[in-house]
């Protein structure tokens, strides 16, 4: 026969899946010997099976509860319902994910009009007697029975009103009894129905009320969000109650065993004296700092010091604990591994080691790649004074100033122009998405973290502040109102997305730094990985932030970002009017020192380090002005006056046309540029072997990697490489320098994957461009997806997650896994990477580890979050 | 060691690769007792070897050749140089696969000053005897020498001017004595040595002369276009002469057994008397019917019927015969099997089975499916008269009327609005695509069969006539003059790219229609083929054609073209214009009743075959004005006076721009609408259902599939297919009618081809939509690439074929063999069938039957030709 109640001391912080988060800690600390209150755990076993069976509560169960309650009558010497000396309980929740939603607590339950007698007997306290039986019918009466806690509020607000006292407190036991009886009113009509007297159908409905609590709405929606599973269901702790508003030697706190905000080594806490738990919430009184323990009750102080030590070896982590302390003894309420900003989980991961409690490896685990992120945003200069305008939900990282605007056209149209903005309004919808991509923030007054905008914003990678309240948008006269000021559009504001500031003006910004502490950990994790981490770069100055942040190579160098640069454009724009490859010669010999000196620049800042420069790959269109722009101008030309600009113009134009595509992105681009214009790529290769020879001159190391983009036959592999060597050896050989150099590919089209195997009889390497992999696998141009379809999909819950951002293990990489096995068939030593987005992003890295590949390669920002991500790749591998 | 020679007896028909498909025809015909002149064949391995030692005779060919010299000797009784009773012998090339381009013919080889006189004395025919002297030296300067055939000429006709004579049979012996001095002249000096005198130097010269031939230009770029591979080299046939210029009752014809036009059982072909083979071809005598031979010859004529007879019957089919008579006495000179149309290949297919030759499969397997795509296109009525203008290539089949236009610009934009045009040019380039696409038909002056214009038109399956060269046309002034006549832009021709003519205005043209035979054929076909065919179908009238055509059902019915109907067109737009859902279902209210009509009109035409029916799949934008004709009607407008419209306008290109993508390919379409505006796919479902419902009321039998476009996620299948079956069976249910219906999916992204075992969970039927596969999978944007860089793909050999007409296999097929596996994993009775382009295109269709689909569909006119091809997919696979 299944067992289904666990006394805390029959129990193990091992047995969270049956026992709960709270279950196990509780279990675990009686084992240890820590004073904990009495009690029991119900697992979730017993929920499961109570859901199965359509609410239906289990025979067995009934009985297990009642011995349970026998011992723990036995422990404490109290007897359940007896009015001499009533045991009172509390009942709580307690899933072995911690999730917000289910019912949460019932304290004091036992009480009734007989029992109350019994507490007042023992306490000798009329006041603490009734207020606790209030206390409990109006939480029994709201968690349990569903009724509004404002009606319950509004009663006693009402009598506070009469007795003409402004805080609970203050209120006397004779108010309380009356208010008791209203309260029991305030029940039957509601309800329709007495409140139940009896403290076992009290215990039932509680317990029934947890259980069915798993399934209410806004827990299946927070499991759904969360990707927890709907069948872990939740235990139910049954504990004798302590008291902590048993006067001035009572008392109540939350503690950290260490700082969990910068991860300093001390014990950091709440105390609230003469007061429960949720006195503390109610915020009347502000508590006082733990420290504060050490004068008040010396003894108290010591025990807890202990205790944190004891738990904090014990569970070899930094703890939450929850404790009260009634008539000058302390007892342990909860125990839960600690919650900790990115940089006190670097600190404290780094000091336990140090300290001997941990090893490097489970230092390393405990930094959680997706948080560290944190680390690598920019934020506002903390030394700087700034005026903060309002505080609202920090809905999406980082921080950004702009002007303010209303209008998501406005702001696509300001943004188009360069401008910064941050987008406001009151809520956002599908339809403003135009406008999210443009600003560089948002701002919203309505809607909660996982509202249109927090959502979008944080797959955007932008601040968001969200539901700011306090701002007054007025849309139609474009301002907002915060503490009686107005701000009007094109005003500057600063958004703080980590902490949820609104701020006056232009805040001055720190770009980020790696600590002493998180170099460490990142050299712990470069020990541990097998994956190496690289960046994409295209510029010398990215070049050596991504070497800071301890890139080992440059996985994607983008040659088209230098074409763009204003003094180059012209001559770009010389070698696409072209119309005979004489004439593109031309402007190819232009560009060629040009690119040159990029090159040097880069494999400088490398020195030692391979670089993938990967050929031009953008359409030629991308490089000449746009159709509208140039039918603008010429509407404003005179045909007679400005003969030369119009045909010019017109020369331009009819070119624009000719390069206009239905699809650009599926069109005329990567290679295939390359294979009607060899001239272009045959540059490219000059300009980097040139520059690769000169550094090798100069006694610098130049590692090229050559990089053919778009490939998708065979065929082109061989032309290319033929194209590369041809010119490449010829340049190498006459300079009497040793050089040497690789000529591999990107994988971006699904037809590369499939024939991976033919393509690497020419290829030297792969790099995964998945941002376009991702495209044609699944058929979605990114930027149409995400303004049309996407953000509505993720709504649906027709995708999980926008695979843009994390790697899509069963289309994308299947393909991925595809071309890694095919490659290496017909090259063993092939060179694997990833240069798309993906690289950075902490599950996608380790799929990328478990198909083999060699590295990834991410935004220089990103990689600290890969190197990790890398580390916990291969943990997670031996862990199985 | 190896055997290099073979006597013609040694050989049999099967040697086709060792002996060339000549010399295999003339042992074979040894070997079963028919006249043919003694001679040997150099094997092809001979040929390798030389070719492999680069160009190096090897020592046992020198005595294998040697030794059946003497063997033919013996057979003939003359002696190869000998004065008295020369041997003459005549040296061929015969390549296992027939092939232009290498070396030919050389006869009377063994001539020489001295071995003349013994022809001589043997003839008694002096004139023939230098004539056959000089011919030889004309040949052998030519072919073996390289000296050209005009400086030889030049000779003879210097001669026949001074003697005053106009026709080479005039010339008298005296004055070929003289011409053969000065051929030998003209030898010396061209190539700085003698004409060789030794018969057996002429021999090996000749010998290596084939050998080398194999590598010639023309041969290397026949072979590459064709596929035919570099390896199989040539064998050299060496044969005693016999002479057909020996007086009346010589002679030398051509005849094939049957009809090779139309197919007919006669004897079919040309003689000419007292000739020899190159005489036909000079032209200077017409051939007469071979019938003819009758009266003159008749025991000739009776002897040659049984030989065609006896070939024909050995073969199992129709033979094309080389021979010669010489002195009454009829001699083989080749048997190959005849080349006929695919008219004629039909009906000798079915007269061949009826007449117990082959059997029913071989008659199928005699059909070449690419051939008999001839028969269904549109042709120029034969009965019509037309006045044939010019004769060019037949570079592209098919027939088209249209205005002639020079421009390819002005093409397009003539196009667009709806003209039928011609483009005329001298010649195209790729920067003339634009123009070719959106033309009829092409008309060039300049280039042969694999010319730009030819191999595009071919690629489009457009009607081309290429290389007209009588055409004088002047792009300036933009007219062409045929035979003194002027046409000018705008006037109106017909090409028929079948034939190669230029026809005078429009000619009347007709459908093509099935001939009994061909219905037998295909009737046959169908009895041997596993994969079904269906056809690409939506309106009733193509439903019905496919359905003439043997389709088996309608495995695409596209629903937007419905949209596009100009009554409906307004309704649409309404629909996409709403700015609510309730806006929006008035609209699609509206476009109920017509898609119902539609659907009622297909079910019926196709009553007891399935029909699917793809759920609508373009963006939305399609149906929208573009956004360049709206601003050019609001150019036009008064903002004042024609205020309405105005704001119209307005708010149609608000939504324009809305809707504007970067990659429409890939952007908000297919199953993506439905997903937005599920109201339209319901309003879809309820159209075909209660047409469905109501046919079978009246007694029809309607089998719908429903088809969901652009599927990439099992849970967009699993939404589709709840989306349906909601609908759809409420319908039913309320009409108390038994309706099936089928939901599958279109499998058209790489991502479908992937997770095809999830989808496969929600999807009844897969059709793999192979157009949108080969763009997403080679990342080709159809219309972009093939105007930009397909064809110069093809052109450099990157691509051997256009992916958008013969399927990818090792790509695009390597997903749908993947798809097929994974989706018959989770569903085993899974239908899958293939809907793109290449469902009417035979390689595909053979591929589509080896990973066993269950039916290709194609537009009703390549039905039969696919039904050929899925017969042949079995036979080819019985034969393994």
């Amino acid at each position: 026969m299944a067992k289904y109640v666990y006394l805390f001391e029959e129990g193990r912080a091992d047995m969270k899946y049956l026992l709960g988060g709270k279950g196990a800690g509780l279990a675990e600390m009686s084992r240890i010997g820590l004073p904990v209150p009495p009690g029991f755990t119900i697992s979730t076993e017993a929920c499961k099976e109570y859901l199965k069976r359509g609410k239906e509560i289990l025979k067995e169960l009934e009985g297990d509860v009642m011995a349970a309650l026998r011992k723990v009558e036995e422990k404490t010497g109290k007897k359940f319902g007896d009015k001499e000396n009533p045991l009172l309980v509390s009942v709580r929740s307690g899933a072995a994910i911690s999730m917000p939603g289910m019912m949460d607590t019932i304290l004091n339950l036992g009480l009734n009009d007989e029992t109350v007698q019994g507490v007042l007997k023992n306490t000798d306290d009329e006041r603490f007697s009734y207020d606790s039986y209030r206390r409990f019918i109006q939480m029994f009466g709201n968690v349990v029975m569903g009724i509004s806690h404002d009606k319950f509020e509004a009663i006693i607000e009402r009598y506070k009103e009469s007795v003409g006292v402004k805080y609970d407190p203050e209120v006397d036991a004779a108010t309380w009894k009356e208010v008791i009886k209203d309260y029991k009113e305030l029940v039957k009509k509601e309800v329709g129905r007495e409140f139940p007297d009896d403290p076992m159908e009290q215990l039932w409905m509680a317990i029934e009320a947890v259980f069915a609590s798993w399934n209410n709405e806004r827990a299946k929606v927070y499991r759904k969000i969360n990707n927890i599973p709907d069948d872990l269901c939740t235990a139910v702790n049954v504990q004798s109650m302590v008291f902590g508003n048993m006067g001035d030697d009572s008392g109540t706190g939350v503690a950290f065993t260490r700082n969990p905000s910068t991860g300093e080594k001390e014990i950091y806490g709440e105390f609230l004296v003469n007061a429960q738990g949720e006195d503390v919430v109610a915020g009347i009184r502000t508590p006082e700092p733990i420290k504060n323990l050490k004068d008040k009750l010396p003894q108290v102080y010591e025990q807890f010091v202990n205790v944190c030590n004891t738990l904090e070896k014990h569970y070899r982590d930094v703890q939450d604990i929850e404790f009260t302390v009634e008539r000058g003894k302390l007892y342990l309420l909860q125990t839960r591994t600690a919650k900790r900003t990115a940089a006190a989980a670097v600190k404290i991961a780094v000091d336990m080691e140090r300290e001997g409690i941990i090893t490097k490896e489970e230092a390393v685990k405990r930094i959680d790649p997706d948080q560290i992120e944190q680390l690598l945003h920019r934020q506002i200069d903390p030394e700087a004074k700034v005026n903060v305008l309002a505080k609202g939900l920090p809905a999406s990282p980082g921080a950004a100033s702009g002007k303010v605007v209303f209008n998501p056209d406005e702001a696509k149209e300001l943004g188009e122009q360069g401008e910064r903005v941050i987008l406001v309004r009151p809520e956002t919808s599908p339809d403003d998405i135009h406008g999210l991509f443009a600003a560089m923030g948002v701002l919203t007054s309505r809607g909660g973290m996982t509202s249109h905008a927090a959502v979008v914003a944080r797959g955007m990678g932008k601040p968001c502040v969200a539901g700011c309240e306090v701002l007054k948008i007025d849309l139609e006269n474009e301002f907002f109102e915060v503490e009686g000021r107005k701000f009007n559009k094109l005003d500057i504001i600063t958004i703080d997305g980590s902490k949820g500031l609104v701020i006056e003006g232009e805040a001055p910004m720190i770009e980020p730094k790696l600590s002493d502490e998180f170099r460490t950990i990142l050299s712990w994790a470069d020990e541990i990985s097998r994956l190496e981490v690289w960046a994409n770069a295209d510029t010398p100055e990215d070049a050596a932030k991504a070497r800071e942040f301890g890139a080992k190579g440059i996985g994607l160098c983008r040659t088209e970002h230098m074409f763009m640069q204003e003094e180059r454009l012209p001559v770009v724009q010389e070698m696409i009017m072209a119309s005979t490859e004489k004439e593109r010669k031309v402007a190819l010999d232009k560009l060629l020192p040009m690119q040159r000196g990029d090159f040097y620049g880069i494999f400088k800042a490398m020195n030692g380090y391979p670089v993938t420069i990967r050929l031009l790959d953008p359409p030629l269109h991308e490089f000449l002005p746009k159709e509208r722009e140039l039918l603008e101008e010429l509407n404003k030309l005179d045909p007679e006056k400005d003969r030369d600009r119009v045909g010019e113009i017109n020369k331009v134009l009819a070119k624009v046309r000719a390069l206009q595509e239905a699809n650009p992105m599926l069109g005329f681009r990567g290679c295939r540029l390359g294979v009607l214009y060899p001239e272009i790529s045959k540059m490219q290769v000059r300009a980097i072997i040139e520059a690769a020879v000169q550094l090798k001159k100069e006694g610098y190391d130049a590692i090229p990697d050559i990089m053919i983009p778009v490939v998708g036959l065979k065929k082109e592999m061989e032309y290319f490489d033929k194209l590369v060597r041809e010119v490449a050896d010829e340049i190498i050989k006459e300079s009497g320098v040793k050089l040497e150099y690789k000529v591999g590919t990107m994988i971006e089209l699904p037809r590369a994957a499939l024939t991976a195997d033919e393509i690497a009889e020419h290829a030297e390497f792969f790099s995964f461009g998945t941002n376009d992999l991702t495209q044609t696998t699944f058929g979605y141009s990114r930027d149409d997806a995400e303004a049309k379809f996407l953000f509505a999909y993720i709504e649906k819950h027709l995708l999980d997650e926008n695979p843009f951002e994390v790697l899509d293990q069963r289309g994308v990489g299947k393909l991925m896994k595809m071309a890694v096995e095919l490659g290496r068939s017909t090259r063993h030593d092939l060179q694997i990477g990833i240069c798309g987005e993906h690289g950075g992003e902490p599950k996608s890295v380790k799929f990328c580890h478990t198909i083999g590949l060699n590295y990834v390669s991410c935004s220089p920002y990103r990689v600290p979050v890969a190197r990790i991500a890398a580390a916990h790749a291969v943990i997670e591998e031996k862990e199985g």
